[in-house]
This record gives C-alpha cells, structure tokens and sequence, in this order.
C-alpha cells in the first residue's frame, strides 16, 4: 500500500530568487502549500471550499531540508505525499525536484491542525478524509 | 500649507533581494504600505482598527519609479506624505531615500477607497480624516 | 498590425492572499514579471540566457490599476503585450482576467532598461527584439 | 554559560498576512533572517561584508514551530540564540514572541554552511565566530 501522492510542475519566478542569485529559502514553503492545494484537488476535495465551509487549516509545523538550490526559470516538480491523518491532525511530506534530471532540491514536512474559524479543533472534516484514503487502497 | 508627512526608517531584509543583487522591484510596494500605517498612527488614526470597524481599504492604482537600487542591510526611509482627500478616495505619495547619504531610490504614489465589507463605498471614515488634517494645518 | 502578445494562466496561491481575503495588490507585479518571462519564451528569446550573457533588465517604472480583486485558487491570465521598443528601453503592458468569466482584474505597465553588470546601459540586446518583432510583422 | 542571544523587534506588515487574517507560515522564515543580522551587528559581525568578502550561508536545514498566531500590526519579537558552532556549519535558534504580553508565537532552529562563491565549504570565518564567543564567555 502506497500513500496517496500528488505532482505539480512549474517555473521558478524571477521575484522568488535573492541575492545568492537561488531561490530564497523561505520560497519553497509556499511551493508546499500550492502541492497540498494540488493534492487535495487530484482526489476531489477543495481547500478553498473547505475555508468556505468555515473550516480551516492552520500549520502547526514545518520542516525543510536544502539539498541543491533551485535558479529562476528552473522547471520544478513538487511532489505531496499525504503522511498521516490523525484527525483533527494532517500530515504531509515533500519532494521539489528539478525538471527534466530529477536532481534533489528540497525535501520537506508539515503538520496541520483542522479548527473553525472561532478557532475549536475539529475531527469531522479530517476522519472524512481518512475514510477517503482508506477505501482508495 | 504643507502636506502632512511621515518618515520611518528600517533595514533592508535579505529575502527582499533578488537574483541582481538588489531589492526586487516589487518589493517596494509592501513598504509603501508600511509607511501609509506609521503615517496614520503618527496622526492618531489606526488602519487595523479602521478595520475591526468594518472599513476597508483597497487599492484602486498605485505607481513605482525607480531611481536607484536598495540592497540588502541599507538603512532606508520611506517619507509618506498625504496627497488628496477626496471621500471615499485616499491618495499618498511616497519618496525612498538611502540613509545617511539620502540617494533617492523610489517615488511612488497610491489611491485608496474606503469601502466596507460587503463593498459598499464609504466616505464617512476618509471625511473623517478629511476634517482632521484640515484643522491641523 | 497588432502588437506581440502571451497569454499564460495559473492559480492564485494561497501564500498570494493578505487579511482582506483578496490577492494582496503587491503580488501582482511578480505575475507581470511572469507574463515577461513567457512572452520571451514564445519569441525565442530568454530572459535567463540574457543574464548569462551579462544583461539585466532592471525596471525603471511600474504602474497597476486594480479593478477587481483575485481570491485564493482563483485562475487567472496574464497577457502581456510588447508596448514600444525604443533601445536601451523596453516597454510592456498587461491585462490580468479570472477564468473562465475573463473578468478584467488588473492592468499595468512597466518600463525597463538594458544595462550590463557594471551599469552601462546597452542598446544592441533590444535592437535585436526590435528587428525580430519588425520581421515578425 | 549562557548562549549569546540578540533581541530585535518590529511591527507586522499588512503584506505578510493572509486570508486567514493572521501572519501567512513562510512569513516567519525572513523574520528569523533578520534576527540573524542583527545577532551579527551587536557582536560586531556583518553578514553583508562577510557575503563581500565572498562568504556565503546558505541554509541546509529550517524548522518552525507554530504555537500562537501573529496579526498585522502586532509589536513582535524575535529572539536569537547562537544554538551550536561546528565550523564550517552554524545554528541558530529562534523564539518568536509578541509585545507587551510575551505571547510565544514561533519557534525555530535553523542550521546554516559556510561556502565560497564556487561552492566549496569554509571553516575559518565559522572558526573565527567560534572563537570570538568562546572568549565573549
């Protein structure tokens, strides 16, 4: 059994780079958040419906490992792979890669709490998840 | 008659860089923002309690020229200076200036409109202003 | 005649958004500079091999008029559209739409320079956009 | 012995919020550069004339932990403690707090590299930090 995975593909944008003429490393955590976007949409849920619905998200953690830096105009992939449900708790790791050699750039982790918008954590939206990804295998 | 004026100084941060080893031009807007902020509080009026009221405050246009590159640690000053008030419009000019040299990097202006949150355009808040700055000068 | 023009698409992310619930104004310019790279790239030419080569394209002006406001995974396109080529000068507008409703969010324009690393402006770069784009027509 | 620790603080800039009202995650990483800079400055050091002198730190690893979130216009904190010195490496740790109450709102560590510009490591600028809060002690 192999968890649910996610890829996104995109160029690298002049305004991500800094001074070391590379991406800027604070850069890569919203290429994360776009993956999860992603992953999310693949297997028919929507974030933004989600926030609509009055749930949302917030980070309680994240992690990055810098392997090889990224440059502008760089073709990268992100890959999502959904790590663990414990609701109200979800768990996501990363892979950005560089297109076309599959060279290693950044290797990463978030964990992320489900909670209404007067800021209760709540399970329901989360175990509906978890029953989606169990019946998938 | 002067415009009133604020000036706030700060460094600049690396993540502001880019890959010509400059502060990216982009990055000059959120620093106009922070100058309309210090202007308002310097004149006892407060953006993120205008907001808990139910006014907000979006862009219509807003202008950059760029004279001369900031780079990573300069000390520099956003001089915000009032332009117009014509309810429910704002406008703000602004000049970023090098210290302790004063090389004059950026002059920009902005025009705002007071709306509130289900975007119905409100002069009262900017008539408001409008008496202030009127009584002062 | 008609001027060049690209067409590139993509989703508002996340990280794009500010307390207003709205893609913050400052955001959009790096979408612009996006549009650039694209309308390079359909042309045959590239804005990163131009900076190996020692050229830079710093922007000299930036102007934004906001008409609506993106949200959060919205899809939206650029279109940027060359504007005049006078060497060492290049200007660009832009048009940025939702999909698939094309409502008009954004236009803007920018100016830039070509200069070489040490700062002198050079005009053979954009005389050779001049040519391409005269031919093309 | 206790750890050298600078403390630098500033307000939250409309710019770093999202549309979750609050401080957007990645937002923080910057916060933490610059708490470096000036960790450097009030020792004496300069992570500009270092990046001169043909040093570089990137960032082989960052984490973050989010415990309560930041607002726009918060007073914030952010206090920086040299963590270990292992030339050519260098770690730093972060807390994150807002003003006047000391609400914790991040942690985080990150842990940097000495390179040269063609990327080979370097111990001695580390090895000379090394020193210097070996005898500061």
């Amino acid at each position: 059994m192999k968890n649910p995975t996610n890829r996104v593909s995109f160029r690298v944008r002049y305004a991500e780079t800094d001074a070391m003429g590379i991406v800027h490393h604070s850069r890569y955590i919203p290429w994360m958040e776009l993956g999860r976007t992603e992953f999310l949409r693949q297997y028919g849920f929507s974030y933004r419906q989600c926030e609509e619905e009055g749930y949302l998200f917030p980070l309680l953690a994240v992690a990055c490992q810098y392997h090889a830096p990224a440059k502008y105009d760089d073709l990268v992939t992100v890959e999502t792979t959904l790590k663990a449900i414990r609701p109200p708790y979800l768990e996501f790791s990363y892979r950005i890669t560089r297109e076309p050699d599959g060279l290693l750039l950044v290797t990463g982790e978030t964990k992320q709490i489900c909670i209404t918008k007067d800021k209760k954590p709540r399970r329901e939206p989360v175990k509906k998840m978890e029953e989606f990804f169990r019946h998938l295998n």
